[in-house]
């Protein structure tokens, strides 16, 4: 059986020293791993962060680093064109945003004051678009010699969405993490994230419930609710459990 | 024998899930660490960050974990307002800015189209001042509902002044991290920092000789280069040998 596990949080780089990063301990993903190494047949390949908490060595995982989302999404890639995973389960905190330009005080305002009169003196979708085209970008570490700095991010694109479109065989458990929801609207924003990506899974938690060991998640599938865990060891369990489940009854010779 | 090393990297919140780090690994700071152990006499306040490489576990390292430079200012403070340390070593890579403020695409429009018109249609630091004070603060993480993100940063106070200022008479060891630049450049730029900040000695380094276990750096006083190293280790046992010796000649009871 083969397994495919991401972890940690992704790091995008602004210049040669400073990086955006998206909190995650990677706590979730080493348990996730220890209660699939439970069955000898499987094997896991483990996308993670130097930074994140790995699981145990083991020779059945084969680990591999990214830092940014460029380089998560090569490496899925690679592995799903190389590999046939039988369950993917993509727990990485993946950056939505990705830095565009930096720009220190005077040139930011330089380059917004030339652009204004073309654009009818209206900051606009478009007069940022050629903000940016025209954007300089400045090599190595950005002076500190401004009194502020602009950073503009734009979005990266969907990584998980590489996942069914490669290999639409393969069992796929996304994750949903807000803050300070209701019960509903978390459900609500999980479900549309599972369509979007066509996962099988969404693992829905909100930020306010996880605190040291206490980390409240809820399985859904497209019904509704499958199980939910108090522990980062109740969801590994319950997560990994679920997908043991759906691999026997789709291949009840194993 | 009291030491103060500070090691690692800041990190500044952006939200709840996301932070603008300084990349460092504290793998100096360790191997500083490590060699201020071997005498006898010395106990370490080591101030660090969760993700930075620790010094193996001593009963005469004190550790203090921070993360953004807020954290690290009062941690600081503390520290030197309640023990008398001999030497300072300010390792730590700490973000010249943090955030002031986060604007979706649309929310960044409207502030300065609003602000616009009172500016005679200029952006200046006196919009930008005005745009930052009517800013409301989203709380928790930022809907990613938005093509763009507009980060915008500020200076952070000077951490490393606070030392001098506290404790005029321990000896300071401050850090310079520059990125492709001629040697000349590189002493110009520390031995100035060195001024400003009051630090007996700077080390000063350029990210584009650090690389794997080659780490280059040179050790400059007032009056210009005091020594030179090829590793951390080398860089680590040169610190520390340079200020033993002026230790020795401050209190030659000791």
């Amino acid at each position: 059986m083969n397994i495919l596990i991401t972890a940690g949080g992704t790091s995008e780089r602004i210049d040669d020293v400073r990086a955006i990063t998206n909190h995650s301990t990677g706590a979730l993903g080493q348990a996730l791993a220890h209660a699939w190494l439970a069955d000898p047949t499987c094997h896991i390949d483990y996308v993670t962060t130097k930074t994140a908490k790995q699981p145990e060595d083991n020779a059945r995982i084969t680990r591999h680093i990214i830092e940014g989302t460029d380089d998560l999404a090569h490496t899925l890639h690679r592995l799903l064109l190389t590999k046939t995973f039988d369950a993917v389960i993509h727990s990485m905190a993946v950056s939505d945003f990705t830095p565009a330009a930096s720009f220190s005080e005077s040139a930011f305002f330089h380059a917004l004051n030339q652009a204004l009169p073309d654009f009818g003196h209206q900051v606009s979708p478009a007069l940022i678009e050629q903000v940016l085209a025209t954007h300089d970008p400045e090599a190595g570490k950005i002076s500190s010699d401004t009194d502020h700095l602009f950073v503009v991010l734009e979005k990266t694109p969907k990584v998980i969405q590489i996942i069914k479109q490669l290999q639409p065989g393969t069992l796929l458990v996304g994750f949903k993490l807000l803050t300070d929801v209701s019960k509903e609207t978390l459900f609500e924003v999980a479900q549309s994230s599972l369509r979007k990506s066509q996962a099988d899974y969404v693992l829905a938690n909100d930020l306010q419930q996880i605190d040291g060991t206490q980390h409240i998640g809820y399985l859904l599938n497209q019904s509704g609710e499958v199980g939910q865990g108090k522990t980062k060891a109740e969801l590994a369990a319950l997560i990994v459990t679920t997908l043991q489940q759906d691999l026997q009854h789709i291949q009840p010779s194993k």
